[in-house]
């Protein structure tokens, strides 16, 4: 894969410019197309090994109404991309290059794993918490499909520990079963994101 | 408040009765109604101090189609709800008796907290880690709406630490900056769910 | 239960702020929060003996795209919410406080009720004609939870008789069976609303 | 207008029947067709002189996961069908014989009403109360265009007045401003349905 | 019929004048009433020998957010709808003057078709191929409704054919099984649309 | 890129079938998770050389409610997949080998079109007529995501001269402008599909 870049061209938003108003509140696509554009590295030389390219409504307009979204998912060897959920929409991962470990916990609290081969597909239904990691000893690069304009995504551990100002130290005592001093070291860590 | 009982009765589904294949797999509400009943208890003395009695399609098929569920929550002094998520609805939370504090993680990891007395109102969007816990001196009670008929919960701590089989150990390590003793001390705890 | 009020905070709505416009048309909720606020006294002395305070998205907008609504109904001994609909959502009643009677008139015209105590719960499926009343000796409080940020309300003495203009005699004669001096008396009756 | 047949034909749901499960709970229309098939009379030898055909997926299942729904509208001389709701789905008519007078009241109760002839057309929007009646000196005819396959109908005479089992006596009078003996006798009559 | 005209008024949106951007992105009709008004000749002196005139959203601000739309169809003697879809749209279709004979292709390649009198009712399901001819002697006139506001119209010979730019001509004669002669010839013709 | 096949692993709908009636007619995804396999060639020696492999919910039961579907589309050198639309969901695609020339015309007949690398996306909306061809001189290999679960696909030719029985010949003649010849020699033709 010689050149691993993200074209989408926006046009003009021909419905909705006519007549903004009368498209404001209606459920469903409304405009006939849309289409964006942009031109992005990824760099997978932070801690996680691994770095996420969002093709959201917020990046690019031009999905605007049209109920889909993606996102390019870089790994180094070893890299991972930790446990989060999408708030809004179902993923349907497919790897395009390398092996990937992917999992999900479902709402009993079962854990679903499975190794992701070249061309192999996953699916992390909407609000589970799922993750990946790279077991390969290649780079990986995968795509993920997404049934909204604007998926969202939570990182479990930036958002818990992460948070500014920092939650309750005494809400994760008692929910993490944490004492209180490992968890003024986890808040006091640099949390980062890979997207 | 001297009973706190829920009822709700189960009347039958006569529009889908007589011809359910026909309305399999419309997308709004169908039927005229449905009514469910239960009679619950509500018992706050395990570890987190608290109690979630939900009132989902799940347990009430009488909410099926109608877009809406509900929960009752019961604090004892100190309670916590432990951070969670509704992976299909937001939440409306009032406070029927006491005083809570409450608090939700945006996905910018920017948190958002309000003491509550009674009365008050607070929002939980969609898919976004939330928590609440009892400040007052007795016990408290609060009720929460939802825009779904099957909001579903994942209990963060009990997903992350506590799914069977258990998450990658070298994935929680990088993720939530734990060392493996960290992770295999949590893993080995006993997690429970007050719904 | 002595202290009865709403409170609501309306913060930042990021998202949204950002670039409006690429949101107008999404069927779904697109933005992280929206937390709204207000302080209401409720006055249960008018001809009905009931009060209602919506929490719809006309009064906050903080609700905006979560598709969830509330209200708080308080009622004097004997106070009545008289027959009504929600034209855009179903709703499920908890009483808080009190004893109500309630009831609603699916499309077949059958009648279906029930005696609520406190805790009890009960659905009025969308767009169907319902009411409740307080048989108790004492004031009753419950709250309402809607599958939409706008349920609407119509209220059905006043939509029929107290509608400006007036709607057409011959028109209500024929479809009430009424003579047409109990119509003109009924038009030229004070109507109010008690939300 | 010689003939006023309905004919609708039922054929095969193919996707559904390969995999009805498959199927059960997706939110939007999954199947290719349905088309469905009747043959029916209007008798408007009524007391509301008045016939209404529903042409819902109870009477058409083809109609189901489609999304739309219609009903034809006959009306002799002075002919009226009386003031009702539609829960499910807004209501787009256009009057193909002779001259109605519409109209509906919003949830401010505020009337709306117009004059239709031949080839107009007129919004009642979800769940508002609405009515039409021929002012003209022949009968007329309309057809009426409904944005779900359940659109539902609430007649407000019928539900409030002619419930099984009545409406609380208590209530009736207090919300409608009527004496004791005036609901009784509204409660006596005859209530009919056109559709 | 002696007149065929289309009356739709606009009122004011009130809830949305009120306070716009909070319901700019709500899935579900919000406000509570629209209606709209024009008043159109028909002209069916074309090359296919029919007319359509839409009444969309887009014509029409009044039916925004309320999920409905309509069309009123004139055919001459002989007089074609060709072949076209609604890309967000299930049309239900009801003759009122003629006698029409309409087919669509199910995506299996299937066709179905049916001759259609007076007051005969047909659906053409949501983006599948569909039209209709007049195979009467006199004119012809239909109805079509369908369940969103904004339905869309693509016309297939049209848009394959009459794009502008032209299509590839490497495609379609590939696609079409056409020569390049054949081709080019129909992307030198005038192609009109009868809506 | 070694290996291309598709797995997806089918696990039990947990939900669904404890108690599948209740969850028949809700609008929204229900259910946690569902995760489908299969392993599948793909073959591009056939008159178009393309081939298009569909992980649609008929299918791949695991996809149902989830809202999300994709296909793997394979081009042998100037192999094309001729127009066509998907009625029922917006397609984003992603070329994740070779150069592809991708185009929809929109609703206005107006031609958009693209040359497309490897990682570049483009969208083809709902319902609009659309194609793609490889341009390269090696294989090309492309990804397609849908926010739906069955977003159907109608091939324009097949479904306008391949449709079984035949469509109308003074129909297709009127419609596209050929004379009878050129249409009977055009349904005489074998129509395939790629997918």
């Amino acid at each position: 894969m010689a050149a691993h870049h993200l074209i989408l061209l926006l046009l003009a938003l021909i419905a909705l410019s006519s007549s903004p108003a009368a498209f404001a509140a209606d459920p469903n696509q409304l405009q006939d197309f849309c289409v964006a554009d942009t031109n992005s590295n990824r760099n997978t030389a932070n801690r996680l090994g691994s770095n996420v390219t969002l093709v959201f409504a917020q990046q690019f307009p031009g999905l605007n109404t049209l109920g889909v979204a993606g996102a390019r998912l870089d790994f180094a060897a070893g890299g991972v991309n930790p446990p989060h959920t999408h708030p809004r929409a179902t993923e349907l991962l497919v790897v395009i290059k390398g092996t990937l470990y992917a999992g999900f916990v479902a709402s009993t609290n079962k854990l679903y794993t499975k190794v992701l081969y070249e061309g192999d597909a996953f699916i992390f239904p909407q609000g589970l918490i799922h993750f990946q990691f790279n077991i390969g000893k290649t780079d990986a690069v995968a795509w993920a499909s997404f049934g909204s304009q604007n998926p969202g995504r939570v990182d479990i551990a930036n958002a818990v520990f992460g948070a500014k100002p920092p939650v309750s130290l005494y809400l994760l005592e008692k929910s993490f079963q944490l004492d209180e001093k490992t968890v003024e070291l986890l808040q006091a860590k640099l949390w980062i994101t890979n997207s």
